[in-house]
């Protein structure tokens, strides 16, 4: 019996074809150190990394990308570069994950600056009016909100954020860590001020490649310290550009294979396929009484359904479907530690998660229903 | 005219065939996201990453090894992590890279500690007996060495800085981005505190991953916050082991590969090829009058050789040795800014370095000499 794979929130597998001939040929043919050295071959490796610059600029519309190797290290850089001090009002929603709700502690600590989490309605999504109220008594400085939630396959509704937030002169900043590559994505239009990504999801890439993208330049405090292959008599980081922020040497396969991967994005329908699986996924598990569904209201939702089983622990499920059905699914807090409270799911140790990709079927989705049945008899 | 590469200081290339066969595989069957679902795929993933670190802790008799994407991000992480003060008095050798100066300038101006260059001898060696009256009058906290130079791959005494290190009881923290997989690393015999390390370099992997290998285990201020697939709930970094520095995806490829290439280190004698090499490479280029090597005068010397061209600016030579001769080296500084005070290359703009790897032959030796001749006819 074969693996049937719904953990692609976690990363997605498998990746295309095209991704795994292109890496073993950026191994064997580019894995230079790019901008280390003069001659053709890091030239090249240089240049491969530019072109996935630019196919991420213009997937989303932004001014500026910056490398570095996780969508982690971004938050991690933005949240402790941005200057944030003990006036400084920080809103983050109830869907936001780990990589950016520790850093925020974290800096509270270090700062005391004020971190605010926006108010939902009942049916689980951002109620505008009463965190409009919020933004009135203590204005937003940042605003943090996942574009797509790893938990309930939430879309956000970003761009109105945006706007409430830039009428209080905030800055937003977005995790589009599930949904960059999956649904549109469009700083410009969407006037979002920074965007943090990351490369082995929906983008279809591997490990080993996050970044921030901007509106305009990135102006903040270096995290990272180290060679740049430039200036290298000076113990300062540059003062700007993008080398300001990418010290060490450049993972060349992790981010060149980004621009293979978008244009093979661009020749799919990623969201038209996985947004039909996931309609078949929820009216499919609708029908099994046992099973309850932690869904938006709204029909902003894709890819990712969270559910609980009446009488199992979440991981009792997935540790089922795992040994007696070979399905791999996530099961537990999924590192989002605020939305839990709403989702009322800590009786059965949160949710099992189940997240498609563009290589899942119904076939798939018939697969884990009949076992969730079988499960259930 | 095929390519002659010798910048394996910078990252070593080719890597052998087995690591580009098992890279392959690892991307087709184990990129999972390891440590996050409970399932079969993502415990394979978990195990590879394991065998890798006990491979390591193995080959450096290491208690532990953390991981991290870079060996940039492993000083940063240690150096900001390390609860450095103002009372603390930070010695490093001219021989640091700046992975190790950069950060340690950013430490000095955020918490005015003290650092303390070391002294070098006539003959660009550590100057031990001054060094010892220095640590009389200031007493070292933290002593930073390279272990292999990556401008004139002089192999640095770790082990008698160490014991002095210990005498007035400092730590002491190695820089193994040249030398481990090449030379000898045994932190228990040398009794190093820290050693940081990369995995692209003489361990034949590839870039994104990078660590830092302890005695005992690694306890400072984590660096880097986010999901770590655990207690969700918990708004903090783990109290201890490995996860509470290792935040973010685990890189399966990057990581998962060392364990391949540690054993077919094992199995070549790389350090008898390279030593052999190199001899023969300074003698060769040694029987050239233009030419000015810039090495320790110690036989503590390996893989890496620097020069200077008589009326040349180091990057005129490397430009023409890649353009009319396809021939790959580095020119300039090298990412270390303390040691050209010492080499008095600023003439030329730094020096050309040759470094290299297993892969290298005399061949390639007698084909950048015959060059470099035919530059100075």
């Amino acid at each position: 019996m074969n693996e049937v794979y719904l953990d692609n929130a976690a990363t997605t597998f498998p990746k295309p074809e095209i991704i795994y001939k292109k890496l073993d040929y950026l191994n064997r043919k580019e894995a230079f150190n790019s901008g280390r050295g003069a001659y053709k071959s890091s030239r090249i490796a240089y240049e491969t990394i530019e072109k996935s610059r630019r196919a991420l600029k213009k997937l989303a519309h932004a001014d500026s990308v910056v490398f570095c190797s996780s969508v982690t290290e971004a938050f991690n850089e933005l949240i402790f570069g941005l200057n944030i001090s003990a006036n400084d009002n920080i809103y983050y929603t109830p869907y936001e994950h780990n990589a950016v709700m520790r850093p925020l502690k974290r800096l509270s600590e270090k700062t005391h600056c004020h971190l605010i989490e926006m108010p939902l309605q009942k049916n689980m999504e951002i109620d505008l009016q009463k965190l409009e109220d919020n933004f009135l008594r203590k204005k937003p400085s940042y605003v943090f909100v996942n574009h797509l939630s790893n938990v309930t396959g939430y879309i956000l509704p970003i761009d109105r954020l945006s706007a409430l937030t830039h009428q209080y002169n905030g800055k937003i900043i977005c995790d589009g860590a599930q949904a960059l590559g999956l649904i549109e994505v469009d700083l410009e239009k969407s006037k979002i001020d920074y965007y943090c990504f990351t490369g082995h999801k929906n983008l279809y890439g591997v490990f080993g490649c996050g970044g921030i993208m901007c509106r305009g330049e990135l102006e903040i405090e270096p995290r990272l310290y180290g060679g740049t292959g430039s200036d290298s008599l000076n113990l300062k980081m540059p003062e700007r550009g993008n080398l300001r922020y990418e010290a060490s040497s450049p993972n060349v396969n992790a981010i060149g294979i980004l621009e293979t991967s978008i244009q093979w994005l661009m020749e799919k329908n990623i969201y038209e396929h996985e947004k039909n699986l996931t309609t078949y996924l929820v009216e499919t598990l609708n029908q099994i009484d046992e099973i309850q569904l932690h869904l938006p209201s709204s029909k902003s939702h894709i890819a990712v359904v969270s559910f609980t089983v009446e009488g199992y622990k979440s991981s009792e499920v997935a540790e089922i479907l795992d040994l007696d059905f070979n399905i791999s699914v996530r099961s537990g807090y999924h590192c989002c530690p605020k939305i839990h409270q709403y989702l009322g799911d800590t009786e059965s140790s949160g949710t099992i998660r189940i997240s498609l990709s563009y290589f899942n079927t119904k076939k798939d989705i018939d697969r884990i229903v009949a076992a969730l049945e079988e499960l259930l008899v």
